[in-house]
């Protein structure tokens, strides 16, 4: 099987202590190294090294390649522009060897939690079954732990295989006010949508250009072109894998998935995904909390000593410090817009 | 007129910013420099530069005499040891040449805030009149703004000049209640002890030996025998100049001050000094606060971000950052005990 991580984003919810030069998928969030390298490393028992490829920036190209020495420079495909999921995806697969296109592939994001890995390997395991042997799409949902209103969810209908419990997707969720998403953990026939698809290459390549024709064209045109892969990558329309190609097949299938899986969207969603102490607080690096409950304090460099605070997430780095309350840690880009429009690039 | 600054305190109030090495009055709090140094140029229109004595630790005395380089060396009085103020000023003053000893001497501490320098000018002057004159001993009052629980009360009584409004002090009371406070303040004959007192040398050394003689005896000693100077100093009793002398004093005057004094005990202290912006933010250095209100937000060294925070004190320095809500800023001093328990030398 091959395994294409998704290691394009610039988000900025995790300022300070993400940077243009080091996105949240290069952090160190979990308990290991990068969430890239997390990700990579979860996948391996199922994915030889040389099946490992990376799509990401030009801006990032080069470190991601220090983060994974072990993958081939050549697999780590920066695109020419960032035109979401569809095209990158789609963009990756073309850039493969024909033989290994029509291989089995799974498809990561880069930058999210999975607590329990062999759970997703057993779930990714009957993925790659359904798609070898079924030719089908497949997606990982997840079963949802509580009504979030951040994800997306999927409706699962029927059993597809009784053997493996795979059901078919029969409609996608975009994001949920709180009453929708309790009704639909409530039901019980809904699922986090994880964004991790398994399918083989030119299947997903053929519903490109079927159902997404705008983009499966002008992929085949870069290929026959390749000088001017830059001009026609640019012109792709922005697309999401999910609204190109997944919501439109009348046979994804989903395995569904209970691993402890966190998008980590936000400060909050890390803290909630972190061991705490007694008190509720998270904490890493030189922490000093007296009388605080419910806190996450990140000390990156330095030290954090906090006294009496409640459900704050305070992040220090070598240049700045953030003070917020957690409910408000989406706002964060707020703070990133702010500093841009001060020309403030030395702390972006 | 003499000035007898104390600079010897060893705050851990204002941690992190404050540290062994760079205590309170080596801070740069208000608009000039240290706060030792703005006491020493509020005087100066009143007192030579070779007026100007300072009475710090062993440890501090390079720092002070770096922060201070106007003033001779050898009157940077280093006291052998920690024995509270009277001592100290009593020791500074047998050290002091016998014609200068005999002149008007100011004591003032070294880490206060005075918003108007002139007034402060004016009731220094009728105090060195009244105390090379009338050979009084003068403490400057400070009328109170509001019913502060956290500094101690004079109560003057009967006009004793009529020219310049020198009022007898009648009792002192130490840090009162709440409701005593505002009893205090509304009854318009309480003044706030500022610690200031002017006087000739030579009287108050003969105050030390009439009401304090285990102080004024010691003194004595001391004076008698140089070389056994650090063993007698070290013996003799931890007292406040109020508690030994001040207020056994029947014949203490005050003049009543009304210049913008605060004693800055605290980063909530400091706040309610500086000037703050609409939202009731005050802010040193670089900082970028949205939705945030009440807020003390200091950066030494790097910046602080802050988003929907309400009445918190954020400090940040090269090597920490301290967060606590503004009301506990007092309990400050827990955070310094916790990190000397735990051996942190390196950032006490």
């Amino acid at each position: 099987m091959q395994a294409l991580i998704l290691a394009g984003g610039s988000g900025t919810r995790f300022w300070p202590l993400s940077r243009r030069q080091r996105p949240k998928q290069l952090l160190a969030l979990g308990d290991g190294g990068s969430l890239l390298r997390q990700t990579v490393e979860r996948v391996r028992p199922a994915v030889e090294w040389g099946g490992v490829w990376i799509s990401t920036t030009r801006e990032l190209a080069d470190i991601v390649a220090r983060d994974l020495p072990e993958v081939p420079r050549e697999r780590i495909l920066a695109e020419p522009a960032s035109r979401n999921t569809a095209p990158a995806i789609g963009w990756c697969l073309t850039m493969m060897p024909p033989e290994l296109r029509d291989d089995v592939v799974a498809v990561l994001p880069a930058d999210h939690r999975i607590g329990d890995g062999a759970r997703f390997l057993e779930a990714l395991g009957v993925a790659e079954r359904a798609a070898r042997e079924g030719g089908r799409i497949v997606t990982l949902g997840v079963r949802p732990a509580h009504p979030e209103t951040g994800y997306g969810y999927l409706a699962f209908g029927e059993v597809l295989e009784a053997s493996s419990g795979l059901r078919r997707v029969v409609r996608f969720i975009e994001k949920p006010d709180f009453e929708t998403a309790e009704r639909l953990v409530a039901g019980g026939d809904h699922l986090w949508n994880a964004g991790i698809f398994v399918f083989r290459g030119s299947r997903l390549l053929a519903e490109l250009e079927r159902l997404a024709p705008a983009i499966g064209d002008g992929l085949r045109r870069i290929a026959e072109d390749p000088e001017e892969g830059d001009v026609l990558y640019s012109a792709l329309p922005s697309q999401s894998i999910d609204h190109a190609v997944m919501e439109k097949l009348e046979d994804l299938a989903t395995v569904p998935l209970d691993c402890g899986w966190s998008d980590l969207g936000s400060w909050d969603a890390l803290a909630a995904a972190l061991p705490s102490d007694d008190a509720g607080n998270a904490s890493r690096g030189d922490v000093l909390a007296l009388d605080s409950a419910g806190c996450l304090f990140w000390a990156e460099q330095g030290q954090i000593a906090a006294l009496g605070l409640q459900d704050l997430v305070v992040v220090r780095t070598g240049d700045a410090v953030l003070v917020a309350p957690r409910s408000r840690s989406q706002e964060v880009r707020r703070i990133v817009e702010a500093l841009r429009e001060r020309g403030r690039d030395d702390l972006l």
